[in-house]
């Protein structure tokens, strides 16, 4: 059967701000570990502080992450959140991506 | 319990060139209808020509995707279908999901 070419993709409800590999990783990461320090995240997901910064950047703007910059002593750290609507954007791309991988026929 | 952050998160072994919205569309299209139409492709994945072929440009050039440029009667015809390679990046970006959405903890 040939599916009906105007009813789309689910894969045309995926949104790049939270689909990125990245950003997909530190959502998740968020998602389990509820608020983590920069450090941690740059090294779980495998990403330079650069490359966290600025997808950091991208998903505050966002508004799905909260950044909060803290002394703790002399040492700056910053702790990240999810926001509520981070949480509902991830919980929307996990749905979609499931959708996904369930209709991929593979022999 | 915290998990070891030296152990690398799924999300780190996801690959851009098949993780990236459309050409995961384009891909997951492909695996179910074997070989597709240029204009079949587009309507179903939502994409514009251009759009569509600057992705599916990116899927050749690492060899996931194969073009066929034919005339039927006088009208140019392109017809695309997934080489053995795009199967198994296909099926490693699928394996990678599932591992990634099945560890989501969403309360």
């Amino acid at each position: 059967m040939t599916p009906d070419p105007t009813a789309g993709h689910p894969s045309a409800q995926l949104d790049e701000v939270v689909h990125q590999r990245a950003r997909l990783g530190i959502l998740v990461v968020l998602a389990e570990a509820g608020t983590a320090e920069f450090t941690y995240l740059a090294t779980r997901l495998g990403l330079t502080n650069g490359n966290l910064n600025r997808h950091l950047a991208v998903l505050e703007a966002a508004g799905l992450v909260e950044v909060d910059k803290r002394f703790e002593g002399r040492r700056p750290k910053t702790w990240l959140s999810m926001t509520p609507a981070g949480r509902g954007a991830l919980r929307r791309e996990v749905a979609t991506l499931r959708a996904i991988v369930d209709g991929v026929a593979l022999p």
